[in-house]
């Protein structure tokens, strides 16, 4: 029988006693371990200290490791210590219930959710993507920025802004660091953040969060096909990451088919309002699809899609028209595909003629004096360029298979959450 | 001859003419290459077309690379075809002058400023930066987490915080991710996460940013000693990573002395304060440290150093007060040496016992009520734990051995700056 010392710490997630032995499930940081209690082995102290151990409990364990085929890990520890390190009350809300809190009690004491294994092995895997997103993109040369949070411009009109005051002056949240990295493109060619970003929409659906973090891309010198192929190789590159590091998660998750997608799908607009309307939707040319019709749109793909072109009136003024039909806009959304699926990232080839950037912000309601530095910009030698913003909550969530993209964010904000 | 079909991208530097041979200095997004037209090797078209090009012009250059014994980086390329892609207007500042432009004129114009190689190589160091604290800590199996950036209570008061109004209800830009990354402990022992963050101090200093990014920390089951050499680890990490990636960037910016460090040391608060007194200071026991005093403390040093223990009264509520010395708490301040040296983190080891936690801040004026959720996360088994918050910008304003911490935010704010 191999074993080994060891002193290990966790939170006691129960106590079996049947005997003269005990079993004390404890939940460590990294995994749960049985400590395997005989009373005969043991001195009286530690038997009878057992007995006090409560849920939550986070105690120190000293003994030995040993083989065990009927632990789950297939080992315990043979205690010759316990100590007791913080008591605990007992926890409000079941940890370990068979059936799940509901989501507002879990959000109310989200600081004790969190040490749930499920939760746990979400943001394991959480942590695994947003570095796969930073080596992928290392790899195919980009360099990592970071863009202002406080902005003195709304980028895309105002209605889904933050206003703060700053020192006096109106200022807003970003929503994107769209102007910032348009305007670094010109001086490295190609660049990414990882930041929070913030809208203020009164949303209240499966996929919205107030606050959620967005992979921001922008590259000189791209095209369409660039821009969807890099972002098909980005998500499958984080799934990749994922099989590799999160095996036990992923099992934990419940999630056995996870694997890189072979291809992707292209779909035209015109073909999706066609579709909707197939299926029953009041959606006509022009329109931006609405939560239902998004659901009902990626149940028809098993695979990521891209819608490569929308109409220029529902289109943000950055995005480039094409020449041969003004109507239509380069921009171009990426949908996760499935039940769900949601969409995953805006972006496509962006104008970078001032005079017509100027002319579609006029189109669009926009006051160009509030753009001044961005308008200048394009006046020096300004590289064609385009990029995207993902959110990587809303990846996870197809990836992950979850109805709710709270989950995947460790302390969510939505219209009704400011705390805790 | 060794030679080679290229086709590269960039902005025109410089365009010097000597009778039939023109040389155009042109910065690509890595490098700065040198285009050599010879008259008579090259059509009457592309001869005319380089008396047209001007400064920040963005060309397209197709030709031949070939070894050269004058141009800078030992290569030319001689083209079959040049073309405009998109023409500049005079930049306002001379982006490649002897003498560097007024930083009030650079912060206008920094979407040209951010084109210098100057810029571009401190960003190009922040970028390894970034990612060696990743690399690092993931290492010593730290988890990687994001923490709500929009928070209900002010983490240290409230006097330095931005209030932001979110949906009818007051809320506030996070300061730091203190009360959240301490509550992620419980559940997954080592944790941390690199994100901006916000003081809405009054602050015009060469060391002071309203919005900066702060790599923060925190573990369960650590000693100050181990906080301590984690951090210089850190930091010296953070170094290798930069001489191993970032060596052209290093002699661009004129740092030729740049290793990591043998040894850190440490400095008792008291110390300190007879030091300061010696050389002049008006300063007693029980005060923090001004802007020129830590200018005068940090030039005593040629290592980093740390002081290990401050005055209670000037240490926030969530750090651990001596119990043999209760007018002293366990916060550990980390402070870069030398000229450019400066304050680089703050932290220590934290308190978790909620009545203790409840007194601390009755005692610093604080409301237990606004509170409320993270008092009471420490009923339930809370393992001790410490960590700190580093502001990356400061360690690089030292390690770079630049004047002004702005210097190191591509689109910086202060008091005075929110655009662009």
């Amino acid at each position: 029988m191999s074993q080994q010392e060891v002193k290990i710490y966790g939170h006691v997630v129960t106590v079996r006693r049947k005997g003269k032995i005990a079993f004390i499930a404890l939940r460590t940081f990294d995994n749960e371990e049985q400590v395997t209690v005989k009373k005969n082995e043991v001195s009286e102290e530690l038997w009878s200290l057992v007995k006090e151990l409560g849920r939550e409990y986070f105690i120190e364990v000293i003994g030995t490791l040993v083989k065990s085929k009927i632990a789950k890990l297939g080992r315990e520890i043979l205690p010759k210590s316990i100590r007791v390190i913080s008591k605990s009350e007992p926890p409000p809300i079941d940890l370990y219930g068979k059936i799940e809190a509901e989501w507002p009690t879990r959000i109310r004491f989200r600081y004790l959710d969190i040490r749930r294994p499920k939760v746990k092995a979400i943001f394991r895997v959480r942590s695994t993507a947003m570095n796969a997103v930073r080596e992928f993109l290392k790899k195919k040369g980009f360099i990592e920025l970071t863009f202002p949070i406080i902005i003195a411009t709304a980028t895309e009109g105002g209605a889904e802004l933050f206003p703060i005051i700053y020192f006096g002056k109106e200022a807003f949240l970003a929503q994107s660091s769209q102007l910032y990295k348009q305007s670094a493109v010109a001086a490295f060619g190609k660049v990414f953040s990882i930041a929070p970003s913030f809208r203020a929409e009164k949303s209240r659906t499966r996929k919205h969060l107030t606050e959620f973090w967005q992979i921001d891309v922008e590259a000189a010198l791209t095209s369409k096909k660039d821009l969807m192929d890099l972002q098909f190789r980005l998500v499958n590159y984080i799934i990749e990451k994922i099989l590799e590091e999160n095996e036990k998660d992923l099992k934990i998750l419940g999630i056995d088919k996870l694997e890189p997608w072979d291809y992707y799908e292209v779909i035209n607009y015109d073909e999706v309002i066609d579709l909707l309307r197939r299926k029953g939707f009041d959606i006509k040319w022009g329109d931006d699809f609405g939560a239902d019709e998004e659901r009902a749109l990626v149940k028809e793909f098993e695979v990521p899609f891209f819608i490569p072109q929308f109409p220029s009136s529902i289109t943000a003024f950055y995005y480039m028209v094409d020449e041969k039909d003004p109507r239509k806009a380069h921009r171009i959304d990426m949908m996760g595909p499935g039940e769900y699926g949601v969409e995953w990232s805006s972006g496509g080839l962006r104008e970078h003629n001032p005079k017509r950037l100027k002319k579609r912000m006029l189109e669009l309601g926009l006051k160009p004096e509030s753009f001044e530095w961005y308008l200048d910009m394009f006046n020096y030698g300004f590289p064609p360029h385009g990029g995207f913003g993902m959110g990587i909550e809303r990846l996870l969530q197809t990836i992950l298979r979850l109805e709710r993209i709270h989950e995947v964010s460790l302390y969510p904000r939505t219209p009704d959450i400011l705390k805790p």
